[in-house]
């Protein structure tokens, strides 16, 4: 299982989403975009825009190396002179508020020291929150963590709950997911290579398991107003990822390829100066779901 | 000098500023909203939103009190058990991507064992930079700086470029102004009342700097790229605001109150990935003159 094995999966891994992604829009198509690192390695990042589902979409795969940086040192607390990294990222901005924003990510982390782990996570951000479809992608996440851990899905969803909350809203980002790093043979009782398929099992059903969700959603009619809260929402996400989201600040302030990292961001958003939905709307139900984690597989 | 004097001026400021803006607006007409912290004290949040020039604006006044808490020492380095703050911060978004974006900030700082400073700036984020007009901001600001030190220009000035950087980017946030941070009768050859002169004189002046640029811009005729553009440049001030500004990121992170801190975002803003003007076309230009901090004064 070398550094080289793992990345080359992953890459090829990139381009069977993409594939998927573009089968289950109908009408959007990645262009891919290859940059390189003057440190070491470099990246694909796949995009695509203004699809009949997908508004803006990206699927980003990097493999990158080079001396552990006074940065990395410092954040990470990492204790070794080079590293290795390689993973795959997608966020997916659907244009329909009744299709939920996705993401995934799945990476590799190795130092020259020996070290190794895994860390990654998948999580589901409805504009409108409707519990049995968060249950259908819980159950759905909880079936592929029990094939390799009895306390993989236990574990993994409170975290994505803590990672995914926007302190200074008091709110949830979505309906949260997995979320999980420094996954290694130490942490777990899984060898390496279980490890491996597992964020390779979650990469394989990331398009099916979207999918579901977009199905559940997308013949729905959309008002005006719909609209305008999709994109208040998506202000939201912009708030978390630019103010809270570690992977995003970290990539900023050490130096990482802007435009690989901001591909999270949405197309559109919003913001309107303390907006508050009228009472016992859809609008204010999502709220009072996201105002606290949800146990939503027993709802 | 006491903190009420200084804070009721600041007040009385808010209420002639929103005036003077409603008169150059048009139509525009700023709701108040009053707030009160439970540490101490509170404020009051001016907000207008779809008005003839301005599409989002907010003044917002505050006056707080209350222990320093363990983030304000750590972050500020404050060497006090209780402060005082009292300030004025003023974003205007306007919908014609030929008028700029302006920021304003005067504030009063004092702590119980006796120290104060005064801060603030004023910087202006044309979406189309036009030379001519920001020299003319810059000799406004000049001509203030000059009335109360013969240094001041010359100090706050590159501060305000430096301050107003998008590292991530390797871009200005615009054509810059003046910044200024930890001014006191120590830290400069002014008195107390000749600090807070030079911050009431920047305040009063606001509305008539803000308004020569208006008219500058608000007649020219504006074409669909143009509206993209000025949603890309905004989604650039978001960045900004977001990820580095100091003031923000402490507001946010400190229990501040979100709502009034936020209202610095714009209406709308767009993300595409990767976008790159057209050669030689006027967002090109801007683009090169965000590139490094301009000498506007003697363009």
């Amino acid at each position: 299982m070398t550094k080289e094995t793992i990345s080359n999966e992953f890459k090829l891994l990139q381009t069977s989403i993409c594939s998927g992604l573009e089968k289950m829009d109908g009408t959007a198509s990645f262009q891919s975009d290859t940059w390189e690192r003057s440190e070491g390695g470099g990246g694909r990042t796949n995009t695509t825009a203004n699809g009949t589902i997908i508004e803006k979409g990206g699927v980003a795969f990097s493999a990158v190396h080079g001396p552990v940086s006074q940065v990395m040192k410092q954040q990470l607390g990492l204790d070794g002179d080079a590293f290795f990294a390689t993973g795959i990222s997608i966020v997916i901005h659907p244009s329909s508020p009744h299709v939920p924003i996705i993401h995934m990510n799945v990476r590799y982390f190795e130092l020259d020291n020996g070290t190794y782990w895994f860390g990654g996570g998948i999580d589901l951000t409805p504009h409108y929150i409707v519990p049995e479809n968060a249950a259908l992608f819980h159950k759905r996440l909880k079936a592929i963590c029990d094939q390799y851990h009895a306390q993989f899905y236990e574990k993994q969803k409170p975290w994505a709950d803590t990672y995914f909350h926007i302190p200074h809203r008091n709110e949830s980002r979505g309906v949260g997911g997995i979320f999980f790093d420094h996954l290694s043979e130490d942490s777990s009782s899984l060898t390496k290579k279980e490890l491996f398929d597992y964020c390779k099992e979650l990469a394989s059903n990331f398009v099916s398991i979207y999918s579901e969700q977009v199905h559940l959603g997308k013949d729905k009619s959309v008002s005006e107003e719909q609209v305008r809260w999709r994109d208040l929402r998506r202000g939201r996400y912009v708030e978390f990822n630019l103010v809270h989201d570690k992977g995003t600040k970290f990539g900023l302030f050490s130096g990482g390829r802007t435009e690989s990292i901001l591909m999270s961001l949405p197309p559109l958003a919003n913001w309107h100066y303390d907006y508050h939905p009228k009472a016992n709307s859809d609008e204010e139900t999502t709220l009072r779901y996201l105002s606290s984690p949800q146990n939503w597989i027993v709802i």
